[in-house]
């Protein structure tokens, strides 16, 4: 590593502070303002440091869903009905193997209380929905959307399908706009940024309490003072390669790295340095952003071998998940000239053939391998069924030649990535040790931790949960019962 | 948790040292008899601690393969040809993704060395090979043996292969047999054991170097000053659920649990206590043993789609890792009349029908599922050709009913899983810290670290990079070069 060490300082090591407050708060992205917002309501006095020049995080970026459910007033106006019972029983199966059952639990009973939390800061939703809608980003209109698979298979079988990305209105993209009204309620609330400012270690008691962060800016080191609570909420560690090869292999895979300059990592290794468990550190979301224009939806998704492995009317970052962790990144989508349009991305089939057999030769599938697989999906498409997977209609149709292909192989498609693992904290936001006991003074959340979604995923999660738990932490760290 | 904190000690909190020796080796496998001969071949006074009455550790269970290569006088001796080279690229393949090529460049280097050291040091192999070995474990008269697919598809294009497992010999477990000497050959260079030693935390001083460990006997708590090193080789986490569901949470589709009671991964969380980094925590290793005897590796292997997902004769650890990691652990075992046989196990078929027809609706496959599967493989196993994975003649013959089905599911027959996880070290057995610099005094061999085997596996590697590098670490400990 180049990177300054993240060993914990010892506070006997310290001369002078430089600035203090009760509650520092390491990031200003999602899970930062909603910590800093929650500590500064509550009477502490609030610092944040923020490595950029201005808040925002990954959060900025992204496209605002943020997942809420449990029958929201704008769930109820856009006439959708869904409860706690509903919600976490769809994230406990959707969230696996071995979902975090104590973050699930606490956030579907929050959620209600959440949303009306982030309507209350100023943030708009809507409460429209597009049958239609892209199911990849949203395009126009939608103010709810289905991004977890929801309403296909196997879900659709659990629990009654709601959706619950809840998109943040008043801007493109919805991410932004989200961040503008969360860094404003958290500086109207009292919270003091300090930008440019990259903290670089934390500092530790001779009790081995965190009571403090050594930070970096324009190149000179300063000590602060936390008097009651440090909340990491830097990030994740997509952008590090040494971490990625520890951890998360399987990414080598993938070029594209979802996330900022400042998901290195640091956060999840400082606390590391204090004794800080993590967890889950090989799980990766990975969104394939194959199904806009929807009636893509039609084709099938095979792999190397032409076989198909999904079905193909699930959330897109499942079948991402997937294609990228079991099937190495070597999918291919066949579809049919009634279904045929380029993809949004402006990417154009790769293959065009008059019947199956030309295009798994030309695709290089192995011997007559799509033939095969397309007969048998395309005898039981006409009768409405999918014995594999369990695609739906209106999705489900036979595909009729000419055939195209697109080439979703990572090499000629985007898979956009980013990690899921961190440290292992608790629904309240302290941080456990490797004995599995909170470290005092240390809190996190957001993607520095492992999260809601401990395995699988849904978009609007990241923002989710940042949020929902970065409140509770903020609120920790401030010393009150969050 | 219930067991007690892992978090290190202070030194200042030591009031008295009871013991004391150059180098504490912590666990009495073959990591640590490995090490501790090298450290008292040294020169150093070396003390091994070990919670059992007995060395031996999950060594002692084990069939007794080491895996080695480059041209042993054993390989020569049966006629095989191997070289440094051809080990490493086949390594390199079967280790990944990401392997670690350091560690691997240093095993192939010194595997021809370290045959002789074993051999001097009264470990007995043979120059034999039996081409109609079990593939699973040794049965009787097999010196070297295939154990990772070296023989198979794609390994097979890549080098020519060689059998690089080198079975025990002197007695069933060879493990047993293993342990034996290699206890022997610790104490006879001067060693000193102590059983029923339960090692609970390290010992650090005030620059953060490991200047000893605390352990309980008997009770009682005793401090013990390591001079110059101490060396975790305290095998996996296994046979601990929590850290078991924190990294590596597909190992609860299984029952079985190979290893021992002190595979409770604490050698592992004390280096993270003390600021170690782990690597690769969710790598496990999970053999099924389907192939035995060797006749049902004509059958096929399907999915709970009926579909294929593997060559059926390469190494069985393959399989049953991608079983249980990518398939669910729900995979059946198709074979005909002719190659049926019960299992070794005593496991008989568990469904029989007439037609492919008949028996996937008996299993409950798919519509059809297994006929189009079987027609595919049927078809060109009649030509000699496996185009989805090329599974090789004589293995590769057409299966004709009437076709039995072996239950594979993980609730009806055994997936044997250990993990592959832990401490990130260097080959010379330093542990590196969350900066990713070696933590003074502290050393670590064979389970508890991230080793050859970073996440592919071939049988032999676990006593084989348990034992190199653990002379490894052994020698870093004493202060010499290894």
């Amino acid at each position: 590593m180049t990177s300054p060490s993240v060993a914990p300082c010892r506070v006997a090591e310290i001369d002078s502070w430089t600035d203090e407050a009760d509650v520092v708060v390491v990031g200003f992205g999602a899970a930062g303002t909603a910590a800093a917002y929650e500590a500064a309501s509550a009477n502490a006095s609030v610092l944040v440091l923020e490595r950029t020049s201005a808040s925002g995080g990954a959060a900025a970026m992204s496209d605002g869903m943020i997942y809420l459910g449990g029958g929201t007033a704008t769930q109820r106006g856009a006439g959708f009905e869904d409860s706690v019972e509903n919600m976490t029983a769809f994230l406990t199966a959707a969230c696996g193997p071995a979902p975090d059952e104590a973050k699930i639990a606490a956030y579907c009973a929050g959620t209600v209380e959440h949303h009306d939390w982030l309507v209350a800061r100023g943030v708009q939703f809507a409460a429209t929905f597009r049958p239609d809608g892209g199911g990849t980003s949203p395009l126009d209109g939608e103010g709810l959307m289905y991004t977890g698979g929801e309403n296909a298979y196997p879900f659709d079988e659990l629990v009654p399908p709601a959706p619950r990305a809840h998109v943040v209105q008043g801007g493109r993209p919805g991410g932004a706009a989200l961040m503008t009204v969360l860094t404003q309620a958290a500086l109207d609330a009292g919270a003091r940024p300090s930008y440019d400012t990259s903290t670089e270690r934390l500092v530790v008691d001779d009790g081995g309490r965190v009571c403090g962060v050594i930070v970096s800016r324009y190149g000179e080191g300063f000590a602060i003072r936390a008097r009651t609570g440090v909340v990491l909420t830097a990030g994740g560690f997509i952008n590090n390669p040494e971490m990625v090869e520890q951890y998360a292999p399987v990414l080598h895979l993938t070029g594209l790295r979802l996330g900022t300059e400042g998901d290195d990592g640091r956060g999840i290794r400082m606390a590391q340095g204090a004794g800080a468990r993590v967890k889950r550190m090989d799980a990766v979301e990975c969104a394939l952003p194959f199904n806009a224009p929807r009636g893509l939806v039609h084709g099938i998704l095979v792999n190397r071998l032409g076989q198909r492995f999904v079905n193909e009317d699930t959330y897109m970052g499942r079948i991402g998940q997937r294609a990228l962790v079991a099937q190495g990144a070597e999918v291919y989508l066949i579809v049919d000239e009634a279904h045929y349009a380029p993809n949004w991305l402006g990417v154009p089939a790769a293959w065009v053939c008059a019947t199956a057999a030309e295009l798994s030769a030309e695709i290089g599938l192995p011997d007559r391998a799509l033939v095969e697989t397309l007969d048998y999906f395309n005898q039981h498409a006409a009768q409405g069924v999918d014995p594999l997977f369990h695609k739906r209609p209106p999705a489900l149709t036979p595909l009729t030649p000419p055939l195209a292909a697109f080439d979703l192989r990572a090499d000629k498609f985007p898979y956009a990535p980013f990690t899921l693992g961190g440290l292992h904290t608790l629904p309240s936001g302290e941080v456990l040790d490797v004995d599995g006991e909170p470290i005092a003074g240390l809190y996190a959340a957001g993607r520095t931790t492992s999260g809601v979604a401990a395995q699988g995923y849904c978009s609007g999660l990241s923002l989710g949960d940042s949020t929902f738990f970065g409140r509770r932490a903020g609120l920790s760290a401030a010393g009150a019962k969050p």
